[in-house]
C-alpha cells in the first residue's frame, strides 16, 4: 500500500469553493486536485493500491483533513474540476473526530497533520518526507511488499516544526530531483519507482 | 532543448472552449493543459529550456498545431483553467502555415503532426516514441547536451499509420513504466530522467 499525505497551507476548509478559482480564493486547490489526479489516474485504470491524504489549514475552519481511498473511488474524473467538485462535497459535511464519508471513498475529519503521520507510523508504515535537500533516490532500497507513507509539502512548505517532528519520528528525507517540484510532481516520480520494481 | 509533442486525436480547433467542461466538448482539452503543465512548471520557477506542441485534430478544422516555448511565456499559472484561456486565445486566431503568436510564448500554425517531426529530425534532433511496449528506459543513455523530441499519445494513440512513420524515421520506442501512463505523466518522468543527469 502506497499512502501520500500533503500538509495544505492555504487550502479552503468549507464548501464555499469558486471553481473559476481554485489557485486564489481556495488556496491552491488546483494543486491538491492535481495531487488526487498524480495519485490515481492511470490511463485507462485507476491505481487502487492507493490512499491520498490533503490536511488544509486554510480558514475558515481549520485543520480539515481529507481522505481518497483509490479502492473506492467512484465517477471521479481526472480534469481539476471535476476532483474539485467532489472535494466541495466532502468540505461541506461538518468534520469530526471520526472519518465521514461524503461520496464514495472521499472522507472528512477534524484532524492534525501530525497525528495522521504518527497513526501511520504506528501501523508500521515506512515515512519518507520529500525535500530537495534530502539524500537522493539512489541512496535508498525499496521494496515491493513495504507498506510506505510519503509525506509532500506545498508551496509554502510544512514548516520547521513539522520538520522537526518527522525527523524525531525517524522519517527519511529523501529528494526526487535538483529541482524543486510541485507536489503532485513528486507523486508521479514515486508512483513510478515503485511501479518498476515489479 | 527538451521539446514534446502531442497528437490530440479528439482537441477542439477553434476558441469555442467551455471551461466548464475541458474534458468533454472540447476534446481531451484538460489533458493537454495538464501536459503544458507538466512541461514548464517547477515550484516557483518555469522551465525556460523546453518546447511543446500539441496538434489537435478535433472539430472544426483540423489540424492546428499549439506551440508553447518556455522562455518566452508569461502571466500563464500552473492550473488547468488558466491554461486553457490560453489556448482559447491562440485557438480564436485564424492558423495559416506560419506559426502566429497569440500570447507571448503561445503559437499556432496549419500544420501536420508528421510534418512538425519531419522538422524536429532535420534539425538533428533525437526522437523518441514514448510506448507501453517500448524498450525499458534503462537500455537508453542520455547525455546532458543532446537535443530531444519525446512523441505523446493521448488516451487514443497516434494510430498504426504514425507509428510506422515513428518507425521509418529511426525514432527509438521507450517505455518509462510497466503500467499505461497518461502523457503529462510520462512528461514528469522525462523531465526527472534529464534533470538528473546534470
Amino acid at each position: 500500500m502506497k499512502e501520500f499525505i500533503i500538509k495544505a497551507n492555504k487550502a479552503v476548509t468549507n464548501g464555499e469553493i469558486n471553481l473559476k478559482d481554485l489557485p486564489g480564493s481556495s488556496g491552491r486547490l488546483d494543486l491538491l486536485c492535481r495531487c488526487v489526479n498524480s495519485a490515481f489516474f492511470l490511463s485507462h485504470d485507476m491505481r487502487r493500491d492507493t490512499i491520498f491524504y490533503s490536511v488544509n489549514y486554510g480558514s475558515p475552519n481549520p485543520p480539515v483533513a481529507l481522505k481518497f481511498v483509490g479502492s473506492e473511488l467512484k465517477r471521479v474524473s481526472p480534469d481539476e474540476r471535476s476532483i474539485a467538485l467532489f472535494i466541495k462535497k466532502a468540505l461541506e459535511k461538518d468534520a469530526s473526530d471520526l472519518w465521514k464519508e461524503s461520496t464514495s471513498g472521499i472522507y472528512s475529519s477534524k484532524r492534525e497533520f501530525r497525528d495522521i503521520i504518527s497513526e501511520k507510523k504506528s501501523e508500521g508504515k515506512r515515512i519518507f518526507y520529500l525535500h530537495l535537500n534530502g539524500k537522493p533516490l539512489e541512496d535508498f532500497e525499496f521494496k515491493d511488499d513495504e507498506d510506505f507513507l510519503f509525506v509532500l509539502g506545498d508551496h509554502i512548505g510544512i514548516g520547521d516544526e513539522d520538520e522537526e517532528f518527522l525527523e524525531e519520528l525517524g522519517a527519511e528525507k529523501i529528494s526526487l530531483s535538483p529541482l524543486e517540484l510541485h507536489a503532485d510532481h513528486c507523486i508521479i516520480l514515486v508512483h513510478n519507482i515503485l511501479d518498476r520494481l515489479k
